[in-house]
């Protein structure tokens, strides 16, 4: 009997052994593969050089969904849809106009643009004095008697001493999330936020504004300042208290507007009826080019099932590619997807993996999912460090595929170097130029690696 | 005396978990300080844009000597100093020139730059025939037959496989080194090489070529050109074998001319003659303005001390850094140094530091020490954790410090990403505008982080 369970044990070894070493095998085949022969970069090129910012609703942001699909249609892949939805439309209009005038007459132009949801300023535009706070919780103190009639201007800077500028950012956005909305209950007539961005140069930042539920009379306009106008209009107020600030906007909330979830799948051998999503948002601010954001993670995504299909890796489960609409100002693609995903009875979303943090070197992944699921997941670590690839943690994965986490879909996102993200986040800054080769490469060949894997060994409950 | 062998055990273990506090509270503060309020940055932007590249023996090296040493006093330093040392000069002269002609009167001009050290062309160029090979073995076989009159195309792309861009460009580098020594054996008359850089451009990256010990009469002219011209030439080559290559360069070796390591030292409280040494080169080649490299290691160095100091942090071994003049094309100063040490009984230099891969995001250390020292320094592994500094590892620590090894001190060289180094290195896109702040300064943090535990626990023999 010992003897029996010695065998046993020994064949069980050998297999696992074998396993492993296919398991390299396999993986060094995607990153070779992606190294040299990787097509992403110029989907990538055509998407910010030729379309550019694709807010959505925009004509670029169709002109992107056509695109993307030609680009599945042409890939050979099995099937090839486009998933409708609705999709809020807010345009930016004529350019912002501001300056600081310190005294009658004396004024200093400066870089700003609306955030996005903001309301216009009166077609005059605003000028008012200005009070310089560096938290919600401030207004507060300063009541209505300090605000009323007062331009706010939120002026905390990120934190530089995170090493994950998620987190600076994360600690800092509630400026520009909710600043414009607490401030008008205090009377204030406008808001100015210091961009989210973390050195000192003259791009504006801009991002969602969110005025929740309040009525639409009682909405007031909202600007990101470039952070060096914010340091300029900051040291000017230290001088000079009665400093006004001028600022013109012409942004417009249209109706919602028809649009696409582009998406695209090689059918399971096994299990074509179970379901490994990997994914990015289509959409972008109409800032820059929406390179980074996220016009990285949409090539991507794209082409890990090219890779898989180039490198001749059949698949046992059906690997689908979702292109989200409308990340930046609404997430009704990921929330239509969500949808589509629990309502759909014939199929099960197993895994979902999301790039959305730039095509930076990647560093590791971030996962939403249960402590089995993550021991699995962590068992994996040892295949991913001749690539460098160090970091297996749980944390969020990604905002588009969040509704998913309902219907019991485990998450992951990818996590590439951080330090240069909020440098191009949003802004004029976000270009193709700003985008390597290689770093975008070995994020794809990495995100491959793991859809490979869990292919491979599926998912525990 | 069980109960004293426990007590020990006791206080023993309390003493580690305390000094293992501390030892995160001040790499915390280095890291903290260094992100918030790092100065190296403006450093390396007086010495990129106000300097720019600074070969040995040019004007520009002299006053990146002066600038530096002037950093340094200004910085508060216990003592600053020069290092004579003779360096060779070598010039590159008037621009070079260079076409592909297809037949005669149909020529494209394309980039080339002469290799450090190169022989000029007769003044009025080379125009001859060209065979292009991918290796040096390939010489052999071609023979005096082949090759005689001609000149020889180096064109063995960088490996894109390699995780590490260094090996790739180890594994490339003997065509730009050693291919105008070994192609004159054959009565070439000129050589061409690929520029050492992964992806397609137009910037010809320079380095230098070793004629060894030939003659000077049998010394031919080598320039690399850049890697969309190999690739347009390659492509000429094989439509017509008889496509011409001109080129013109005008470079010349002149006599030795004298220079100087730039030194400073904070003194050790407890052991003022054991020396730790952290460093770079302030050479760099001509073209581009030296940023990466390897003005951001420079810096880097410099503000470890600096650093150090601002934390209020009194080292008990002499803390030194050391700009080592002439790297790139002949090592003197780092020989220079290593002889000083070797030859000094009144102090020891038990380690030293190297940065001398580019400003990116650092990823962790190569060692060359003992196996006890390296399993010292991996001990300190946990302690990076925090900072997403991973790799400790056997390997080259630096070109600069290698002559150290004679006399028993442990080397270590930072770890960046490689992945965007080759883009810039030798070349005119080795610029200040491609150095990021946080990347350089996570670099320095990280360098200052292991100064202060080798300066805490010393280095065991």
């Amino acid at each position: 009997m010992k003897k029996l369970a010695f065998l046993v044990l020994c064949i069980c070894s050998l297999q696992f052994a074998k396993a492993q070493q296919e398991d390299q095998t396999t993986i060094k085949k995607i990153y070779d593969t992606q190294l040299k022969d990787g097509v992403g970069y110029k989907w990538l090129q055509y998407l910010s050089l030729h379309i550019g910012g694709r807010l959505s609703g925009s004509l670029e942001a169709q002109q992107a969904v056509d695109y993307t699909k030609s680009v599945m249609d042409s890939s050979g892949f099995d099937k090839v849809w486009l998933q409708e939805v609705m999709v809020p439309k807010w345009v930016r209009g004529l350019p912002e106009f501001a300056y600081i005038e310190s005294k009658p007459g004396y004024t200093t132009n400066v870089n700003i643009c609306a955030l996005g949801g903001s309301v216009a300023t009166p077609s005059l535009g605003i000028k008012a004095n200005v009070v310089e706070v560096h938290s919600l919780e401030e207004l507060q103190t300063l009541g209505k008697a300090k605000l009323e009639g007062k331009i706010v201007f939120f002026n905390r800077p990120m934190d530089p001493t995170y090493v994950d500028t998620f987190e600076a950012y994360e600690h800092a956005v509630d400026q520009r999330g909710s600043g414009a909305r607490e401030a008008s209950k205090y009377g204030a007539v406008g808001v100015i936020v210091r961009s989210m961005n973390l050195r000192l140069d003259d791009f504006p930042h801009t991002g969602g504004t969110n005025y929740g539920d309040l009525p639409p009379v009682e909405r007031i306009p909202a600007a990101a300042i470039s952070t060096n106008d914010a340091e300029l209009l900051s040291s000017m107020l230290a001088l000079n208290p009665n400093t006004k600030f001028y600022f013109k906007q012409n942004c417009k909330q249209m109706p919602d507007v028809k649009s696409y979830n582009v998406i695209g799948e090689i059918k399971g051998s096994t299990y074509p009826n179970q379901v490994i999503v990997v994914g990015a948002h289509l959409d972008s601010w109409d800032l820059g080019q929406g390179a980074q954001d996220d016009g990285a993670g949409c090539v991507q995504s794209i082409e890990v099932l090219h890779l898989l299909k180039k490198i001749g890796y059949q698949p046992k489960h059906t690997i689908r590619v979702v292109l989200y609409m409308n990340e930046e100002n609404g997430l009704r693609g990921g929330l239509a997807y969500g949808k589509y995903a629990s309502t759909n009875p014939s199929e099960k979303n197993i895994f979902a993996l999301e790039s959305d943090s730039g095509g930076f070197t990647p560093r590791g992944f971030t996962f939403e999912c249960t402590d089995t699921q993550f021991q699995q997941f962590e068992s994996y670590k040892p295949l991913f460090a001749p690539y460098l690839i160090q970091l297996f943690e749980k944390g969020g994965a990604g905002a588009d595929i969040g509704p998913l986490k309902e219907t019991g879909t485990a998450l992951a996102g990818l996590k590439p170097d951080s330090q240069r993200y909020f440098d191009h986040h949003h802004s004029n800054n976000d270009t193709f130029d700003q985008v390597n080769k290689r770093e975008l490469y070995m994020g794809t060949a990495t995100m491959a690696s793991l859809i490979y894997l869990i292919d491979k060994y599926g998912i525990k409950e």
